[in-house]
This record gives C-alpha cells, sequence and structure tokens, in this order.
C-alpha cells in the first residue's frame, strides 16, 4: 500500500513489437527530454544572469533579452556595483511574493550610483513585432488573448501589446504608484499561484531558472498585511547579487534550458497538457501557461 | 522613495459630496467586508473542522460537506482514533504539494481502524444536482466549462459533473494508480501553482482556512523528485491531527467565511478582477477561480 507518491513514477513505454500492435504509447516527458539533442537547448549567458547568493544558497536569475531593456541594464549597472549586497530580503507574503531591496532608504541610489539614470521608462508592455519571439500555446487565457513563451519565460499577448506573465518564479520590479516610480532596486518573486492581475502593471524583468524552493520556504512576514518581516533580524540577508560573468568560472551555476522554438518543445508540452503516465484517469485537455515548469538542466 | 509595498495600501473613498460630484469610486475589498452583515458569513461547524497540530502551530481544515461523503466519514473515524498522531509531513514538493500519512507502513489502518471499511468509492467528481451548490463566476476557465464555489471552496463543472479544484490550499487524498486505491490516510495540501491537471483524479475533501503558511514554508524535500524528505528526522511531526469538536471550546481557532451565495461575495471578487486602489494602472478585466482568497477571520 504505497500512496507515498500522488503522481506516479513514469512507466517507460514498451517497445515489443506485437502481430497486432497497439498504436504506440506517447512518450513521457522523460523519455522526450531524452532523446533530445543539444540544439533544443540554450545555455544561459553569464553577462545576462544573475546569482542571489543567500546563506541558504544560490538563486540562479536569468534576465530577460527582450521585454525591459532599460530596467535590465539598470539591474546590471546595480549588480556590477555590489548595490544589493549586504541588504536583505524583506518581504515574505504567503502565495504571494518575496521581495527584496532598501526598504529602510539606508543605501539612495543617487550616492550607490551616480551612472544610473532615473527614472526608467515604465516598460510593462512591448510593442508586438518580428524581433520579439513568441512561442504560441494554443491553449485558451483567462488574461489575455494569447499565452507562450520567450526565451522559456511565460509570456502573454493582446492586440499589440505583449509581456512577460505573473507565474512561479517571475521577476518584477516593485513600484510606487506612479508608473515611473520602480526604480529596480526592489526586486520582487512570485512563491505562489500566478498573480496575473499584475501583468501589464509592472516591469518583469527575468525569471528564477535554480533555486525557487530557498525563496517559496522563507518563513513568512507578519507586517502590514503585506508579509514585511517585522524585525530586521527576520530578514533573509543577501550575501551579494552579482552578475554570473563576474564570478570565477570555476564557480559558476552553468544551466540551460530547453528551447520553447523548438519541435520537442511543443512535445513536452503536450505530454504536460495530457499526461501520458498511467497515474491519470482523466487528461486534461488544456495547460495554463503558468503550469509548465520549463526544463532546465546542468550544462555538462 | 518607498516601493516596498508592491501593492500599494487600500485608499478610502472620498465621501465628500460636490456640486457636480464625480461618479462614485467602487468600494474596495477592505469597505466591502467592513458593510458585510453577519449573515453574510458562514461559521464553521466544529465536527466538520480538523486542526492539524505542528510545533509551529495550527492548521485550520474544514471537510467539504457535499462532495466527498465517504472519504470523509473515514477521515473523521481517523483524526478521532488519532491516526495521524506522532506520524508526520513527510514530503514537500515545491511549487505543488505537501502531504503526510504513514509512507513507512508503520500504522496499518486495518489495525488501527476496524471499523474502517476501505476500499473507498473513488468520488473525483459528483453528479451535478439542485442539492449541490455551486455559485458560478462568469470568467472563462481553460480546465472546466465553468467555475465557481461551494462553501467557499473552488469548483468546477462540466457536463452532468462538479468537483473541487486543486487550488492553493486545497486538501485531497494521495492515491496510487487504481482509482479505488486512495483510503484517505495519505493527505496533501496544495502549496504552489494550481495544478488543475489533478483535477477529476482525485477526491478532495477540503481546504486550509487558516495555517496554511506552516505549510507552504517547509523546507522542501530531495528525494525521488518528489519532494519527498530523504531522513526521517527532516519530517515535520504531526502532534495532533482531531476534528475542532473534540478540541475543549476555549482551545478552539473558531472561524468564519464569506459566503459565496450572498451579493457581498460577487462585489467581492469584482474587486478583485477589477482593483480599486489607486496602484493598479491597468484592471485585468478577468479573475481565476484560485486567484480568489475567499475571506475568513475569527468569530468575534
Amino acid at each position: 500500500m504505497m500512496r507515498a507518491t500522488l503522481v506516479a513514477c513514469v512507466t517507460l513505454a514498451s517497445g515489443a513489437a506485437f502481430p497486432q500492435a497497439p498504436p504506440p504509447k506517447p512518450l513521457s516527458t522523460a523519455e522526450l527530454l531524452a532523446a533530445s539533442k543539444p540544439e533544443d537547448w540554450r545555455q544561459l549567458d553569464p553577462a545576462n544572469t544573475l546569482y542571489l547568493e543567500l546563506a541558504s544558497g544560490r538563486v540562479v536569475i536569468e534576465l530577460s533579452r527582450h521585454y525591459t531593456p532599460e530596467h535590465v541594464a539598470a539591474i546590471k549597472l546595480m549588480a556590477d556595483a555590489h548595490y544589493w549586497d549586504g541588504l536583505a530580503i524583506n518581504r515574505a507574503q504567503d502565495n504571494f511574493v518575496v521581495q527584496w531591496g532598501d526598504p529602510d532608504g539606508v543605501r539612495p541610489q543617487e550616492k550607490a550610483l551616480p551612472n544610473l539614470e532615473l527614472p526608467l521608462a515604465p516598460e510593462f508592455t512591448r510593442p508586438v513585432s518580428k524581433d520579439l519571439p513568441f512561442s504560441a500555446l494554443p491553449d485558451v487565457d483567462g488574461w489575455a488573448k494569447t499565452v507562450g513563451f520567450t526565451d522559456g519565460m511565460a509570456a502573454a499577448r493582446s492586440g499589440p501589446q505583449q509581456w512577460l506573465a505573473h507565474c512561479y518564479g517571475a521577476v518584477g520590479v516593485g513600484r510606487d504608484n506612479a508608473a515611473d516610480s520602480g526604480h529596480g532596486n526592489e526586486l520582487y518573486v512570485v512563491i505562489g499561484q500566478s498573480p496575473r492581475q499584475l501583468d501589464g502593471n509592472v516591469a518583469i524583468v527575468g525569471k528564477v531558472w535554480r533555486g525557487m524552493e530557498l525563496l517559496s520556504s522563507l518563513p513568512r512576514g507578519t507586517g502590514g498585511g503585506l508579509g514585511l518581516y517585522e524585525k530586521p533580524e527576520q530578514r533573509a540577508p543577501i550575501k551579494a547579487l552579482r552578475r554570473a560573468s563576474s564570478v570565477p568560472a570555476a564557480e559558476r551555476t552553468n544551466l540551460e534550458v530547453l528551447r520553447d522554438d523548438r519541435p520537442v518543445f511543443a512535445q513536452f508540452v503536450e505530454a504536460r497538457r495530457n499526461r501520458t503516465d498511467d497515474w491519470y484517469l482523466h487528461k486534461a485537455g488544456h495547460i495554463d501557461v503558468c503550469n509548465i515548469n520549463v526544463p532546465v538542466r546542468d550544462v555538462k
């Protein structure tokens, strides 16, 4: 009487040929990935990758190459200046976000970053164009006309605008009420049910590819109904937040992500949409863009 | 330069009357709840409520009154027999579920619970009927024809069948591959993006109304790709799992939930669908059933 596995392990499809063979069983996701080719994967660019170093380990964030150029440039400037080192994660709101930055105003950007030009453009959405990649899903979405992926990051499109979607692991820029009040130094990561109501209201600058569990398992804060840590000692200190390219090669976490513009990606999504293992008695026939955990692995 | 609040605090609508007044601002959720009446709330029945007592505190679970009678009866029998006391949460899979039960087979149900008749009926869905409450939402859903609520628990309906949906905080019964292999003693709680692909595949027996943060912040397990704790000492021991009705009245957590069949509930949902505070520059015009955190509060 096992039942310790809510979702059963993958059953390998039999390769045996019968005289009157049943239709071949669709490949499982494990089988699909095992059969993928090196060119189906995209390696993260160290110059475009952040390491958030916590006492518990490393969180690997890729910055978007397409949606928020001003914010990404500002964040690179800040990382290279060690702006966040010694600051802390000061907010963990259950089923919503964790957030870090300078809530006490101890590190004014204008002093720490004389080269940073503020304010930043809002960059909440971006015009659809042939230079803005988008691998569309056929699945309906309530928040946008179409959903899909750009560089493996969940994205959405309605009319002439496209944007990165607030799915689990999305990294966004906190702001006040004014559209241009997000200065790139207050960053948050989605740790719960996708808060898609934030779509189009915030600049999403990237995605966590590894280490989400270090953020999602932080104790929740109790302040202000916002998950703020009420005492400074509850905060999770940031040892360093820097670009991978500034870290010695031997100390890097080299990751590659399944390319969303390859046939194997569509096959992978289909295998998640209609699960192939025997545990599923009812196949969903649908998948939400935020339910697709895009495969990521260590570069061999 | 605040920006510590990703989502700004509620702005109270002005009550001042101008000679040519602008249209009144829609009420915020805080204002709506403040204006609600006592009869807009439903108190949890202690006989139908479980307390999961952990070292970190109490998790309050309401059992469904409508969808899974056989499973709920079995779970009450187990709680009353102290079946889970001394067992532990043995699984925490990031962005998916936490789970507890008897993975090592140290407490066979047939010995501990001579009155329990197994197997239980699958109870994954239930026929639509006038006796099965359902407060429908107008919002599109990719996983079902219609979504809504039953007793404040997210629910879904397609054709003649209705079921409780896998949203954050839903409590389900783990099983093996056979439909009737879930014996009610392995329970899981959703702690991440709603895994709606499980809908119709599992008996959902209830919902966590308080204490989710005690489950969602547990360290993630590393075993089997399933979040299993690899060492017994990593598990989170269950001090007790019992019905509220078996706890002295003075030690109870008495909660009440906003009734989903009242006009104020529809107003609350609309205020979440199209946010009324000044922070939102773009209103979503949509809400996912799993994005609605149904209000719950202490009984005064």
